[in-house]
């Protein structure tokens, strides 16, 4: 099916609308995540070394999203370059290529993305440049869709382990502006909401980027789905005290083992509800696993020392240059994890056979 | 011993004074710790109100100095009220010593401090007001220099604890300006430096008043000590890394069960230590042990949800008018810690019978 027009079939799924492909003025459109929840500021560009510049300086961010416009970068760089020549054209992308995998290295879904472009290349590259960039356009927005389509199918997936009343606790922002459209852990969560579950979230500010803070918050209200804000080191105490009945968040990566690469902090908020005996969930479409079983195979990226030492990139908390840490992400280990949710199903321990089969269906 | 007089002998452990009494003006005098790091501003009252609303708004803050404060407020008092009908006189210290205890409900400390001048008064009533007032003051003074001594011998104690290189987590701020001076938790690690131990400390930022990020970067700059800052989410990733060996924090209230009250977030760091196999200690002198085996007893309290939406008490990082949950102190359970430090010896699990058993010294 031409993939514009399954897009059509989830229009009401899409209120929140973070990236797209203008199909008239070939351009690449997005909204500025940093900017909220004060800004809604949508940016566009023909330029893929820009797209990758909006990926590193997180102006998109989370991992589908992160995937969906590295992919879209690939389409801007197969109209950019102008040439008849398909090995020059071939060297121009993986230019193009290269320079987009370097922007986030944890982000699994990147390399996904990248590979997949890139294997419609390769299996295009008897043809003339005209066709390859055709094709990879077309594959660009089947993986913009894809991405769509995934996300409401794990909504309704995940959505049946959420009971009415619940009250959700999640951790980074997993939502519409972390996907193509819809969100992951978030999109379950708007799934049982979009069903008549009468839910409550409670979101974790998410430091040092804020993005529970500023994206949550947005689209929590945005949806008009209650919710209470707390700080990362409260989850604890949430479960502690009965507020809580479960978590659920997104993932960056996932190996075979289950061993699950997120947003720094959900290793602890996976410790807080094993310690209270409530559910974890993870939710993330099989994109995001790997095929491997080596936990010392996920790089932890680390990030800009000033996300620490300022809030919001501009006010100082703290003194100038003080020594910083500023891992990205962190691994929550399988035995934290109650199950995982994809689009394909859901996994339960052992994962090193639930998700194998997952892959393989 | 003449309170002031055994003060002198501890010059060398305060290099920092965060709170004292100005005998000559018969002053309180604290440094406003809200404005820390980036301005040194003390102040100064007869007005035992004024030492109220210091602690409400947490220009002072950490349990002991709460404790501390509370005494030289009824000093204040003592000295304020102007009648020679001891009757009359006992009523209006009545009134100030209501009115310091409902400032802070979790800080045992400040409960602890005013029974004990409440005790003095209780027995000089049978004398005049001049004797009553003389009484006060000295036990003020005497909670004051107290408190400095448990502190060094705290360090003392609790520095056997920590080797040459030890690399150690901290949350919140225990250090000098949490006290009458020298620190609990951060004083042990002050005393493994001073004795000359190669340490680094981890300290989180502890949203959301940041008192990490704040008072311990300016107390450890201060000192010299090498130290790197976290975000609350961090602790995980860091121990599970291997770089932190221990953690160390200081406690609000603890119970005879080991159940530690501490600034929210302990718990979490507690269960990242816990999960990583790496010991938990708790540094609090004795005055923090209250005699219950209930952990339902244990008040949160809760305060004003602009400290979630905004950071440093002006900057907004979220919609305004968002709901918010924002509880000071979450409770650590005893399977979680390792030892509790105190100036009368370390504790050791199990916990009733340990630390009765110290109480009883």
């Amino acid at each position: 099916m031409d993939p514009l027009k399954e897009l059509e079939k989830y229009e009401e799924f899409l209120k929140i609308k973070p990236l797209y492909w203008d199909d008239e003025a070939n351009e690449f459109v997005w909204l500025d995540t940093r900017l909220l929840p004060f800004k809604e500021v949508y940016r566009r560009t023909k330029d893929y070394r820009r797209v990758g510049v909006a990926i590193k300086d997180m102006e998109i961010r989370g991992a589908p999203a992160i995937g969906v416009s590295a992919a879209f970068g690939m389409a801007l760089a197969a109209l950019e370059v102008n040439t008849k020549d398909v090995a020059e054209y071939l060297d121009k992308l993986k230019e193009a290529k290269d320079y987009l995998a370097s922007t986030r290295p944890t982000a699994f879904n990147l390399f996904w993305a990248l590979d997949r472009v890139w294997n419609v290349i390769e299996s295009n590259k008897d043809k003339g440049v005209e066709e390859i960039r055709e094709a990879i356009l077309r594959e660009a927005l089947t993986i913009y869709v894809e991405d769509i389509r995934n996300n409401i199918e794990m909504g309704r997936i995940g959505s049946k382990l959420i009971d009415d009343g619940d009250r959700i606790l999640t951790h980074c922002n997993t939502g519409a502006v972390a996907t193509a459209g819809f969100g992951t852990a978030l999109g379950v969560i708007r799934y049982a909401w979009y069903e008549g579950k009468k839910i409550h979230v409670i979101t974790t500010e998410t430091r040092p980027v804020l993005q529970g803070a500023r994206l949550n918050v947005w689209e929590l209200t945005k949806e008009g789905i209650p919710f209470t804000l707390i700080t990362d080191g409260m989850p604890g105490l949430v479960f502690k005290r009965g507020l809580a009945d479960l978590a659920i968040v997104g993932a960056d990566r996932i190996i075979l083992t289950g061993h699950t690469a997120n947003k720094i902090g959900t290793y602890m908020v996976a410790l807080a509800a094993w310690d209270n005996e409530k559910p974890f969930y993870v939710a993330a479409p099989t994109s995001t696993i790997q095929a491997t079983a080596d936990p010392s195979s996920i790089v932890i990226e680390e990030r800009n020392p000033d996300e620490v030492r300022k809030v919001m990139g501009q006010y100082p908390i703290t003194l100038p240059d003080v020594n910083v840490y500023n891992p990205s992400f962190d691994v929550t280990p399988p035995k934290l994890i109650t199950a995982i949710i994809t689009e394909k199903g859901i996994a339960h321990p052992p994962y090193l056979k639930s998700l194998k089969r997952l892959l393989q269906q």
